[in-house]
This record gives C-alpha cells, structure tokens and sequence, in this order.
C-alpha cells in the first residue's frame, strides 16, 4: 500500500501531535513560574507563553482547516478516529468561535479586573471592584454570545459547556435543587451531632513545629502508596496547590505550614489524585485530543475520590497513622479514630476553599445561582451582595453583610471571566460518591480491602472505567460505562450520610 | 509621523523578537531537563523541544527573508540598529547555511555517537567507538567545507566562527605558539617549587561530612557577595553544572558532594561570571542580537574572572575564610594563606576539566592541534591516539598509551560534532587575565581595594566594558576598546608568574 488512504485525518493527527508538543512547553514553563520563577523574570516569561500561545492559536485556527474537516468527516475511520475527529473538531470549534479582537479585549479586562482585585479583596472594596467586573462580565456575555448563536446552546450552557462538554443547567438545575432540599437539613443535623459527640483531641505541636522537611517526605510517601509515578513526575511547592505539566511528567504542587500538616497532606492526596488520572490517560493515544481528560467535572471526580471518598475512609486513615507517628514525634491525636474524626469536621464557614465535603456544595450552588442568571442578562453585578446574603443565609445560616471580603471577593474565577466552571467542582464531588458506590456494588468485600490496607483494587477500577477512556466517551456516556447508570446526587447524599450520620 | 520609515528593519527586529521569546521557553525547558525532570518525561521533552525547534528553524529560513536583508540594508540606521543589523545578517547566514537533509544527518550522526560514547568511554573502547566517530567527523567536514564555501573562509575557521565569530586559527596559531613556548616550562618550575615550600593542611571532615544544606546556604552567600540578581535567577542542582535560563531570569547549577565544598564552591563562583554577564547584558535591546553574550570567549573570560582572578584572589579568599567558619565547624584548614594554597594547587593530570589553571591551557592546545588538521582533512580519526600521546607527553610529561577513557575518549565535544568550541576555553583566560591588566594599569590601588573586601570596582568595569556591550561591537574590537589594546597572551603569562611564582 502506498500513501495514506485518510489524508484528512492524518493531517488532523498531525496538527494534534504538533500542539501537544509546543503545549507541553506551555506546561513545564506555566509550572516553573508558580514552583521556581524569581519575580523578575515575571515579565520575560509572560511575554514568551503569549507568543507561543499566538503561534499556536494560528495553528489551530489556520484557514484550510474548514476544509480538513470537511475531508475528514468523508474518510474510512474507525471507531476510535471517529472519536478523536469528533474531539479535535471540538476543540478547533472553541478556538475559531471568537474573533481575535474579542479575545484581545477579555485579556486586558480579565487582567486589569484581576489585578487590581488583589488589592480590592483584603481592603473590602466591592465599589471599586464593580467598574472592572463589569466590563469583564461585558466581555463575558459577548463570548457567551457568540458560542451561543454558533452552539445553538443558552448562553450559560456555551461557557458552561467549554469545561463540561455536554452538560446542560436544566441537568444542573435539577441537580442542584435536589440537592438543596436535603443538604442545610443535612449540614445542621451533623454539625449538632458532632458538637453532642465527638471528643477530638486536637494536633498537638510536641517538640517544636511539624519540619516541612519531615511535611515533604511524609506527602512523597503517601503519593508512593496512592500509586504516584515518580519517574514520570514530581512533587514541589507553589502558593497555590495545582497538578501541571504534562501527563508524561506530571507536576504536582502543595505549599507548607510548619504549624500544621494535615492541611497540605490532604491537599498533596487531592492532587494525586489528578495526577494519576494524567498519568494514566491512554497511552498510545497521547497527543491527541481522545487521550485527554474528559472534563473538569471528570477531573475533579478524581481528586475528589482520592481526597474524600478515599483518604477520609477509616482504612485509609488507619494506614495513614503509623506514617504519622513514623515522620513527627508521636502523639495521641494520631489515634486513627480520632484522625478520622479531624478529617471530617463539619463547620458552615465563609470560604469556599476551606469547606469541608458537606457544606462545600452549598458554596458552589450559591455561586451557580448566581453566575447563570448573571451571564444570561437576568441580573446585574449590582445585585450580587444581597444575593449572596440571601443565599448563605438558606444553604449555611451565616450572615455576610458587608463582608465583601469573605463574601462575593473571594473567589479568583469571577475577575478572570472564568463563568460556567464552579459547578464542576460539584458534579466532581457527586461523581466520586458514584464511583465508590458502583465500586461497592461489584466488589461487595471492598470497604474491608481497604480496612485491611489493600487500594489496588480502587485504582483498578479507576482505572479500567475512568482513566483509560480518555475522552473516548461523551461525559454522560462515560458515567454510565464506568457506573452502569446516569448521574445520580442520591449517591452523594448516601456518601455523606453514611460517614457523617452513620455510626 | 505615519507609518515607518525603516519597514525591512522593523521587520527583522519583531522577528527577532519572537524567536528571542520562543526561545526563552527553549531555555526554561532545558534547564527543567537538566535540573528537574523524571527520567521518565526525556522522550516527550526531546519531542517537544524538536517541534521548537523546527518552528524556530522555519521561521529564521523563511523564503522572503533575502529580500527583507537587501531592503534593510538601503534604509536609514542609526549605529546600533546597523551593528543589529550585521548580527541578525550574520546569524541568518548560519541558520541558511545548511541543507535541511544535512542538519538531520549530523543530528543522527552525533546522536548515535555520543549516545554509544557513554558507554564506550567508561569500556576504554576506542575501536567501538571509531566508526561512529568517522561519520561524525564527515558530516562536520561537510558541513565545514559548506560554512567555509559560503564566507571563504578555511574550514576549520569556518567551523570556530560559529563560537567565536572572527577569530582564525592563523592568530590561535600564534597564541597558542607563544603559550606552548613557555607553558610546559613554567609548568614544571610551579610544580617543583609548590613541592618545595608549600606546607598546605588539608581540609577536614571534623564532624562528618560538609553538609549539602549548609554548602549551598554558602553558595549563594558568596552568589550574593558578587552581585548575582536572585531577583532575576536561582542557583539548583544538576549533574553537569552550567549557567541556563535566560537573561531575565538565570539559572545557573551546582552539584554537591558531602565530603568535598571547595568544587562545588568555585563552580559556583565560574557560573557567577556568566550569569553577572547575562543579567547585565543592556537592557534596552533584550531580545535583538545586539544584546546576547559577544561569544563563547568572551563568556568564558568572566567565568573564568570571576572564579581564577578574582576567586583565588588573596583579598577574596580572604573574604571566603569566615563565610567557610560559619558555614562548617571551624578548622584550621580554613586560614586564608592556607585556603589560596588550596585553590592554586598545580599539578599535571589527565583529565581536563579537572586541571587547574596553570595546566588547563595544555589540554587545549593539544586538543586544538588535533581537531584543527583532522577538520582540514590532514589527518584521520585512527591518527588521534599517537598524536595525542605525544601532545601529552610534550606538553605535560604524561604517558597516556591505551588509555583512551582519560585520553580523547573524556570530551563529549568530539562526539557531539563540536569542533572549533575548545580554543574558547584558553581564549577566555587569556581575555580574563587581560581584563585584569588593564583594570590594575587603570585603578593602581585595585588590588589593596579587593583586599579590603571591595569588589564592586571589578564589577564596574566588567559591565561597562563588556556587559553593557553585548555584541555591539566584533571581539578584537571590544578587546581593543575594552583594554586598550589587542589581544595580548603576555598578561596570562604574566599572572600565572605572579600567582604562582611570586612570593
């Protein structure tokens, strides 16, 4: 045979392959600016990802394209081409959706917006802070617009659907308000029996403070026993946690308090279990779009399971203690009870990213109810504080007046235009309690293997359903390969009674 | 004004632009690879870092840029955009150079070699190693014949031009003639006289080993004692140290060994040359040609200031002593005399890149003597051996027969296709001990000022005679301007005598 009998595709396969290579460059230089850069090499550096971020963009959006597509759709493919065609058209649809002036104009007004943010957040200025969102917003219901008109989607789904393809807010609204019927029951229940209940023994700080050197060893053998590659990755430190690189060399960060470690070992558990999921993506795939992460919702699915589902089970904790009594000085709060207990404080709070798992979804429920109809031109910035207070007052029972700081300043995801993501960390938290409960069903023996120390069988699963699928699968389609049925919040809440109103 | 008036320039200075920011994540990603990566991430970097550069390639080579040249060399500059002009001309003429069909070739050739050299030169397999050598040797030879029909000049030359634009091995010729007149005697009288009268303690473990923490707390203490930005770079840790990065942010490397901190220390103080010398490179004209580093040469003359003129300096070493106390446990090793005994021990060995000062300027004349006729066609790989035992013997009464794995076989150099890159090294020296001349005729109390801890002179006058220079002018012209006069091997003959002869 010679020459190629899909020439269209193969262009395509090519185009995926060239981009995956530039943007792992983007990735290892992204992840250098948080772990290593010197603030001075802060403007050398973002002028270098906008240049390659430009090149790339005339990559993706090159003129020809149109017709590659056109061609491609006409050729022999197989089942799993057909899937990557499908996902790299996707891709070049997003890329191609907005005019490159548009784009221009959200990168001054997300940056301008979120720079002066930094300040206007701990001087709680929301007044000062509406001019700069409201031009980010302007920008924002532009480019929902726009996907909109090209999607024939709403305008909240087309954001909504560039981090969670497929998903619609009639599923969400239906979602969420069931969720809102049980979850401030719920909440108030727990945080009544804990106060009755338990005795915790706080971390103690025996001989000093915890040594951040002893915190990194500690971190590095949890990942070894979560199945981290460290010879295709690494653990470093960042102000703020994030999994980077790139699936062939995963980049995870954590960040250290001497005072206390539980937060930032949690943290390292979560990202592992990102990392995994890069790690394992289909590998004789990589570098097209089929072997990337399915969605952001997915993604969050899987930190989730390793952080909550997983590293919150009392197998887990119990294997976890004698790690603890190995790296710090003993003491008697390492008891695994009572470190199960620690791990599973429930107090409504302010702050979403220092929620526990039950109040967490009241905090992204809240931010969804107020995002769509912002986006859809149903409400005003303006409106936003009452809203707020109103909202946390129903999900938490907290009173937010004035406290702008803790309230709608305090998420980064508004100032950068980033509308459409917050539900994912939702959709993730309820796709992780389906995981473990499908896990449950085919494996009745599982919660004692994991009492017993054995986690292969919960990577395998992981694996098997989750990682290896790749994008292969519509989101919707994934879940019920992986689960044998739809998305379904009964699970979370089955999850969430079970650990915190069980015995 | 509308419009420009110099649109072919202009056009040469954005390109120049973009490939100085392409080539920024190039930098970051190569010192990741050296200073952090898995194992396991090598192959999707080496692809990545391939996919640049093709890119880059392409964009230096495209077709119109003939006609741009001929255009901006009929527009209107001023001096500096004309000696810009001259460099990008000259760097564009290097990148067109050569057929894309050979650059693979050399890319293979010297891949296959220098891969199956890691294991050859630990084997002492010099007739393993001989047939890929051949190959690199005819590729280089085309190559030097191609460079050399283009700009007429002889092939070695042609080859040397790349590092050190302008130099020719008629003036090495005569450089390296003087230095092998007296070299080999001063040699011996150094070695004899250090056996006679030096009584030097060596340094202790007293309490175990040197630990890593403390020597790289130290480094960078003495990083700071010469002005290194940590602002706009880092120190790290790979296995072969160098100065990486990019101007805006230097990332210059060490390696550690517990039991030993004068290597690591020193190699330190070599990488601080190079890194002051790019953090100071102007400014204004950061990403144009006119603002990189004048050549290999001149690059290694401030390592090379900065570790043997100024790091074995009496005043210096004087300095270093209660940075060492405080570092380690005191010990008497660490009294200043005792201390620049240490660093200026002479003796002749096998390995260049172990050689001291007095002794490393051998290495290179043998190595040049060899690789110039074997360029010209004047000799062939299997001739090597002979000469190289003979240079040895001549020049530092060493016996090297059979020994290939500490004779030619120790250089990656040769194995990577990098001929003309050794006189580099000798160059600098010479340019470093010039350097120094010149400043002591102009500042006669320069040395009491070091010895009373002041540096900053030195600092001065390297950056606004050869920082602040870039490329701005050809090297025998910054030497010239530099120095006063051109470039004179008297002055490495002179501080070798003084150092290591005076009393």
């Amino acid at each position: 045979m010679t020459g190629t009998v899909t020439p269209a595709y193969d262009h395509l396969h090519a185009l995926n392959l060239r981009l995956h290579r530039l943007g792992h460059l983007a990735a290892i230089a992204g992840w250098d600016q948080a772990a290593n850069m010197p603030p001075g090499g802060n403007e050398a550096r973002a002028a270098a990802q906008a240049e390659l971020a430009a090149l790339t963009h005339d990559l993706r959006t090159a003129p020809d394209l149109a017709q590659v597509f056109a061609g491609a759709a006409d050729e022999a493919l197989d089942d799993d081409q057909r899937a990557n065609l499908a996902e790299t058209e996707r891709e070049w649809r997003l890329a191609t959706a907005l005019p490159a002036e548009l784009v221009q104009r959200r990168q001054l007004a997300t940056a301008r917006c979120e720079h002066a943010w930094r300040q206007q957040r701990p001087a709680n200025d929301w007044a000062g802070f509406l001019p700069n969102f409201r031009e980010v917003l302007a920008v924002a219901r532009e480019e929902a617009a726009l996907l909109a008109a090209r999607s024939g989607l709403s305008r909240y789904d087309a954001l909504m659907d560039r981090f969670e393809p497929g998903m619609r807010s009639a599923t969400v609204d239906r979602l969420f308000g069931e969720l809102r019927q049980w979850l401030p029951g719920l909440i108030a229940h727990v945080v009544e029996r804990q106060r009755m209940r338990d005795q915790v023994m706080p971390l103690l700080q025996p001989v000093g403070p915890f040594p951040v050197d002893a915190q990194r060893r500690l971190c590095e053998q949890v990942m070894r026993l979560l199945g981290f590659d460290f010879d295709a990755g690494r653990l470093d430190v960042s102000t703020h946690p994030f999994c980077g690189g790139v699936p062939e060399d995963v980049r995870l960060t954590t960040r250290f308090r001497e005072e206390e470690f539980l937060g930032s070992l949690m943290g390292t558990v979560h990202e592992t279990g990102h990392g995994r999921y890069e790690q394992n993506l289909p590998r004789s795939w990589l570098g097209q779009p089929l072997a990337q992460a399915r969605s952001m919702a997915i993604h969050e699915s899987q930190s989730l399971a390793f952080e909550m589902q997983l590293g919150a089970h009392p197998g887990f904790v119990a294997r976890l203690a004698p790690l603890l009594r190995a790296a710090f000085a003993p003491q008697p709060a390492f008891e695994p009870a009572n470190l199960a207990r620690l791990m599973t404080r429930v107090q409504p709070g302010l702050i979403r990213v220092d929620a526990d798992e039950v109040t967490y979804p009241a905090h992204v429920i809240l931010r969804y109810e107020i995002e769509r109809p912002l986006i859809e031109g149903e409400i005003e910035p303006e409106d936003i504080p009452a809203l707020w207070d109103a909202k946390m007052h129903e999900l938490l029972g907290l009173d937010t007046r004035g406290n702008f700081r803790d309230g709608p300043l305090q998420d980064v995801h508004w100032p950068e235009g980033l509308f459409g993501y917050f539900p994912c960390y939702t959709l993730g938290a309820m796709y992780a309690a389906q995981w473990f409960a499908a896990m449950r069903r085919e494996q009745p023996g599982l919660d004692a293997r994991i009492a017993a120390g054995e986690l292969q069988p919960v990577f395998d699963w992981l694996r098997e359903r989750v990682w290896s699928q790749g994008s292969r699968w519509s989101t919707p389609e994934l879940v019920r390969r992986a689960s044998g049925e739809p998305l379904d919040p009964a699970h979370l809440r089955a999850h969430l009674e079970r650990r915190y109103l069980g015995d």
